[in-house]
């Protein structure tokens, strides 16, 4: 199946309206959010996705017949048959700090390549980016503890394994998501379900039976009937084990006060002699309730964490945007911008570059200039992607991204990764920036609004 | 792709520990939420998906090698390769009203394949049930006018296709995502970006490249600017497209107060002698909004609906689960049911039906019962449609389930549909039922927790 319909028709209808009115200007449009829907940041994610969408772009015979159905050009449709993007991108690597109004991604092609573009890269990208910086958030919480996905049930369908992706890339360690494992290489994990201890006549025959079964690694889930009762039969499970030469990896809580009851349950494994067992807690959690536990003590070694993750819970969407800044006219730059009733709503207009000012390893403050501006003593954050059509960019390992986040993360100062933190991170407007803004804003006063 | 591997890593984890204990009894399992993220029902939607899985189930070459590197047992594996799902499955079909604590699909199979296809039945119909519930709220706010789903560019990556088409599922009336609408053969819809606007020198010269291309089916987007200057444009292109004996099909406003804007611009075409001329809104829309505006007697003829539609703002998930309720052993039922710490956690042990009471063609009150139970006068609202491992069921259109869907609505007592309901519907559970689980906690207190 071809990629190519995976857009809003209006995308169509507006390519094929440049098409026939021969207006087929080169167009520049930004990628970049208003605000953030967690926190002072975003850990950017899905341009995979995006390159590779690019580079295998193409109308296929059953794409051309659909559109025929819905009443298109004839000739326009031929003309989608030999499409393809010949534009240049530069974008932010996969795992960059992002903050509101830089261009994360900036598409420079002729208007109607730049324009069909737009509904995949914002279906990518903002999804991606929310979950990756939903991740980082949950990371934060759990304070160099272990954080395992465990989505893909609550998850919006498909999207489970770009979520699942994104979270590796935020920085959780595993998942329990068997496709994400084969398709991404991320580390799977999981341990057992209710309806597997209940499916025994009693918990401790499903314990020695999963252990038989997987007496390498072994987790148990305590949970079923009472969460002390359940870890008093794992503590005589444990031991059986060790009888056989075998380490108990772990238990399982998933109801009840999972701090207090963690406490309680390490004591009890701690005096049956088992000090090395793991404590696995899971049941709705996110960034908010891990931080809370760490807080009271909780003896928890991993967090199982899932639909508030893979959903970006409560805001499931990041309200990223894709705006026209510049057209070339008769070989002139034509700064363009939005206005707009809604003064929030409109954009910054001219082709722009993001830096960074970075001292002693720490990210102090970012501009936005325009693309001619040189900035002192600053790191330019946008990186050439595309060049006419084709890739030119490294294509990392989902390894290295991940990588990469951690060390970005770790470069971004403390007070803007709190949870709860109401530190915005600098982002200046270079001089020019401001000045062609005005001028823009003036013109269209004068052409539109009067 | 084979689905195989779109599942939980615990689920393959305890199929290999039932395998290698000889523990494979028939399993039943059921489907239900514990409560409705929104309003006082759900409309069901996603067993469609479920019905293709479950068909086509098999593990392929490369998915036994992925779990081959995993660690998994040989014979196991070799066991998997034979692979099918041979069970019962009752379900109610797609476009069913549901309520909390009802069974909305019943699985019963050896536990190894009931346990298998958890994660993929979960991750298709809390997602598919979550979206139809709420475009069904969006719809009945707009008291018939229409809708069109605009919500691809922040839908959650690939699950943009399922949300579609549950909206259209739940009574929207088109969408703007192209793939659903070739794959789906939902109505497709959309008008134009600010880009198109902006990327021409003058507003006016957009709307005439526009009327141009599209002279039968246009739709002017006037806010890019200020919309009463864009209307005042539409008006002279809307006279414009007259004299070429054609029709201006509508304007849309995407910014500001929107019922009032939408007042001014209805007196505008009005006046300008263009009473036929729609008016289309959109803006981060849901359904308090369009109540809100609706109340407001806005002018407005169709809303664009998109983030919150898609993704179920404010809440993206569907807290459904899927709980063993009975298990055979040597010949005998053994009702199983979670206890847990947490009171709500608990769930209802048996094989189970579900009866509708109808009176005067609206819906009046449900029951559970155990499956030997009959209750008068009442419909079952499951039915079969898988029978050893085989489809039983009709495979209704989409059209048909939407319809299915707005007959089912329609005999909901409207205490039930308000956007603020408080009204519970009434859910009974039979005698013999709550007489049964009082006869298991009391076993389990007896066996687990003593």
């Amino acid at each position: 199946m071809s990629e190519a319909l995976r857009t809003d028709l209006y995308q169509l209808t507006m390519m094929q309206a440049y098409w026939k009115s021969g207006h087929n200007p080169e167009a520049t449009f930004d990628y970049f959010v208003r605000k953030i829907p967690f926190g002072q940041y975003l850990v950017t994610a899905g341009l995979n996705y995006v390159l590779d969408y690019i580079e295998s772009l193409r109308f296929e015979d059953d794409d051309i017949e659909y559109l025929q159905s819905q009443g298109f050009d004839e000739d326009f449709l031929k003309h989608l048959r030999d499409f393809r993007f010949t534009g240049d991108i530069l974008a932010m690597p996969e795992g960059s700090i992002a903050f509101p109004l830089e261009p994360m991604i900036r598409v420079t092609a002729p208007i109607m390549e730049a324009q069909l573009v737009e509904t995949y890269l914002l279906n990518k990208m903002n999804f991606s980016t929310l979950i990756a910086t939903k991740a980082s958030r949950v990371v934060y919480a759990a304070r160099g503890r272990s954080i395992a996905e465990f989505g893909l049930r609550r998850a919006q369908g498909d999207g489970h394994l770009e979520a699942t992706r994104a979270t590796y890339i935020g920085g959780c360690d595993s998942t329990s998501n068997v496709l994400a494992g084969k398709i991404h290489g991320i580390p799977v994990s999981g341990t057992m379900a209710h309806s597997f201890v209940t499916s025994f006549d009693h918990e401790i025959d499903s314990y020695r039976a999963y252990a038989e079964a997987f007496p390498k690694r072994c987790f148990l889930l305590i949970d079923t009937y009472n969460s002390i009762e359940g870890a008093k039969k794992a503590v005589i499970v444990g031991k059986e084990l060790e009888k056989r030469g075998e380490k108990l990896l772990g238990v399982r809580l998933d109801s009840g006060d999972l701090a207090e009851l963690s406490k309680e349950v390490r004591r009890l494994l701690d005096d049956g002699g088992l000090k090395y067992v793991k404590i696995v807690a899971s049941g709705d959690l996110n960034e908010w309730k891990i931080d809370e536990m760490m807080k009271k003590g909780a003896k928890i070694d991993m967090f199982g964490v899932g639909t508030e993750l893979v959903t970006g819970r409560p805001t499931p969407a990041l309200d990223g945007i894709y705006k026209l800044s510049d057209v070339v006219e008769q070989g002139k730059h034509m700064p363009k911008m939005k206005l707009s009733d809604d003064p929030v709503k409109a954009t910054l207009p001219g082709k722009k570059s993001v830096w960074r000012i970075v001292e002693k390893g720490k990210f102090v403050r970012d501009v936005i200039s325009l693309e001619e501006e040189d900035v002192d003593n600053a790191i330019p954050i946008l990186e050439k992607v595309v060049e006419k059509g084709r890739i030119v960019c490294n294509r990392p390992s989902l390894e290295k991204i991940r990588q990469r986040t951690g060390e970005n993360l770790s470069n971004l100062p403390d007070i803007y990764r709190k949870l709860d933190s109401a530190a915005v991170y600098p982002v200046e407007f270079s001089r020019e920036l401001v000045a062609l803004r005005e001028r823009v804003i003036e013109k269209i006063r004068r052409e539109e609004l009067s």
